[in-house]
């Protein structure tokens, strides 16, 4: 061990134990349920005790800012010199709502400890996020009097409720959130394994109306002189990927960035871990489209295009001889670095666009996307992750990207253009379930990865 | 008039008008409404009085005989001699229920009469058919004892159910049916020109189900490693036609007969009638299919597929980011000469099973059809009907293929091997719903076409 900081701050950190977890508990039982207006005063109330732990830590221009929903806490400490690194802590107060529950073996709001878990809604998401790195905070300035990089804090307290107020937020607030390096504490490790996720897909949604005749039509009158929309909406459905599963809009593939051989490997060793769960969930006994690419790449590198749903004509049972008025589909786009959600938007609207004709009338209809986000892959940030897990836990983490999409990361690195870095101190089950739990061996070794990290960033030269 | 029975036959049906128009209400009356089982009484009550009605104006072997659903009424007058046709003449003495009742202008079995019209439900479908062909024959024995052909009666009490147990009737039958001309009396002619429908179109229907995993998947997961059931629903789909709309699966159009030009010409020119209608209830401006063929040709003589209704995956409002387990849809084909609805089945099955793979399970689902029907087009038959008109009306009937399915001929075509003609004598609106009508006029003038009609037929030589 390097810095002899580290051991006094991980032993502080170990005769502190009981202390921490009675004082998670308190924050445990603000039921800072963020989409159920009931909570507010909670929401509230959750964001005031954070502000006053944040100043008791040691922070400075501890704050609860107000947005248009709920506050984001904020504070900041900037004296470790301007050649260290300020890394700006991402974390998330609020949490789901606990229904249905019935299901709960005890009350979601009272921490119960059962065989090694901590069960309490947000016990993991995302309360473990903000308390392992305040605990962490805590304990190096209990040793050292101060941080081995400069610290900004930012809990954002409407996550559950997809962040509507954040790139306001984040626009408004520009300079104060300035740093080197944007750190997401939310998210998890597998019991076994700590895990990074370094990317995740951007979306893109729509829907498509095809129509025709103005009403359903009887098909022995009108069937071989009106065009049935059905079959547009199969031509327009069939035009969307080739045998292999390529997509065939055009320009669609142009700014798919392909993976380094590293991140490669890495993909393909994350997924035998969750292929059993995932074929288990599907039924799926074979998986399909190798021809695009391997497992992982499909999983998670490339874009896709799905068909999430399709309705139109007559849906009831036996026969019923009409050609349809209308039929709708709509579709979602998940996106990879560094396709843009706006062009995409574009292509897929002008590739639909080309089946319109004087007998079949097409719209279509997409909202605001989401943008992919890739993050460090292999840094000396990443490499600072990696060294604490060792030493904490024994092994290196495993890279990790998800194919499904985090909004507000793609958002961050729009709006912040700095580079970010996901660490998720969560290691239990249940999250958004009744009777979400903890595993508090994983919670204390946490905070000593977290004091590990925080360290190693320190020995970053700028 | 070669034949100087028609004229006092003529003379005799004009001196009865009143009785033939008070004795038409009797019929009208009797609420037989096949579909609903307490009418059960009046379909027998019908059936009786139409038993004794044909034994009145002397025929013979008159019964109602019993089937698994309501009596057919039967009697025959064989006494023309052999040298004369035997003509089996059909029609139906059931009626549709009148919901909405609300919408009747006066009891729709009180039969009244406004500006010309006689309303009733039934009035023209079918016991029109019925009457009109009875004053005819009542016409003929008066004024001659005798008819110019051998008649055999078949007054059917389920058309209006779809006519379950006629095919097990006439299969049991086939002996007392016998016959050299099979004539539909179902029907009719526009107020100011008769009609004669010479042709409609089969039908087979399936239901086809695509199967992807066993439940719907999360698309941010599983994309791109899962087929998506929705995407194979569309090549299938897509499948069916080409550019021009022509069906492309295999050996679809072996068996379809090209029309002949007078064919062709008499389309068309009976299209001109239609297609105001046709535009205004569809809302189209522009025909499709042009490739394919004429308007009339594929309005009637050529086969279609269409898809009737598909629904899978998530239909609601906003965005839920899955691949659906399964998706399904509806197939009408509308067959023509001389394809048969069980190879049409087949060959459908077998184009689509193409379709199933081990990442998406395929299912066809196919009722039995229902067989094309061609009529005679240009026969001494269809001259003697056109001389009747010309006689009465003053002008030929226009020929006419319905593009939709009249399942009883063609299965009395592939049952009884005898030529059909199709001659319906109502003239009015409204079959099927509120303030049905028979137009007065047309009435009395059908029973003189009826007249004109079998003293023709009498003059072919067998």
């Amino acid at each position: 061990m390097a810095n002899p900081s580290i051991e006094k701050a991980v032993a502080h950190a170990h005769a502190q134990r009981d202390e921490y977890m009675t004082h998670y508990h308190e924050l445990l039982r603000i039921p800072s349920i963020s989409t159920d207006p009931a909570h507010k005063e909670d929401i509230n109330r959750c964001a005031a005790w954070l502000v006053d732990e944040l100043k008791r830590i040691g922070f400075n221009n501890c704050q609860a800012i107000p947005s248009d929903g709920h506050p984001v806490v904020y504070g900041e400490w900037l004296e470790a010199g301007d050649d260290k690194p300020t890394v700006l802590v991402y974390a998330h107060y609020d949490v789901q709502p606990v229904d249905p529950i019935d299901l709960w073996d005890s009350p979601p709001f009272e921490p119960t400890v059962r065989d090694g878990k901590l069960y309490a809604r947000g016990s993991i998401d995302d309360k473990a996020g903000v308390w392992v790195n305040l605990k962490a905070f805590e304990s190096m300035f209990a040793v050292d009097g101060k941080l081995p990089v400069n610290i900004k804090i930012l809990f954002e307290g409407e996550e559950e409720t997809g962040s509507p107020n954040m790139l306001p937020f984040v626009q408004q607030h520009k300079d104060l959130l300035k740093a080197d390096l944007l750190q997401i504490s939310d998210g998890g490790s597998l019991p076994d394994q700590p895990l990074i996720i370094y990317g995740a897909r951007g979306i893109v949604d729509a829907e498509v109306t095809v129509t025709g005749p103005v009403r359903d039509l009887h098909s022995g009158v009108y069937g071989g002189i009106v065009q049935n929309p059905v079959h547009v909406a199969g031509d327009i459905i069939a035009s969307f990927h080739d045998a292999s599963g390529r997509i065939q809009i055009d320009g669609f593939y142009d700014r798919v960035k392909p993976p380094s051989a590293a991140e490669l490997k890495a993909l393909e060793e994350s997924l035998k871990i969750f292929l059993p769960d995932w074929e288990a969930e599907s039924g799926v006994k074979t998986w399909w489209g190798e021809a695009m690419g391997t497992l992982g790449e499909r999983a998670t590198m490339l874009p896709t295009l799905d068909v999430n749903g399709i309705w139109g004509g007559y849906q009831g049972p036996g026969v019923k001889t009409i050609i349809p008025g209308q039929v709708k589909f709509k579709v979602t786009m998940r996106l990879v670095a560094d396709q843009d959600p706006n062009e995409i938007k574009a292509l897929f609207t002008a590739h639909v666009m080309r089946f319109a004709s004087d007998t079949a009338q097409v719209e279509v209809h997409a909202s605001p996307g989401s943008w992919p986000v890739t993050m460090l892959f292999d840094s000396p940030e990443v490499e600072a992750i990696h060294r604490a897990f060792e030493a904490t836990w024994g092994k290196r983490a495993l890279m990790v990207r998800t194919g499904g999409s985090i909004p507000i990361m793609g958002m961050f690195q729009r709006e912040l253009n700095m580079p970010i870095t996901s660490l998720g101190f969560g290691v239990g089950e249940n999250l958004h379930s009744p009777n979400e739990f903890l595993w508090i061996e994983h919670f204390y070794r946490n905070i000593d990865t977290a004091i590990h990290f925080y360290y190693n960033l320190g020995e970053i030269t700028k």
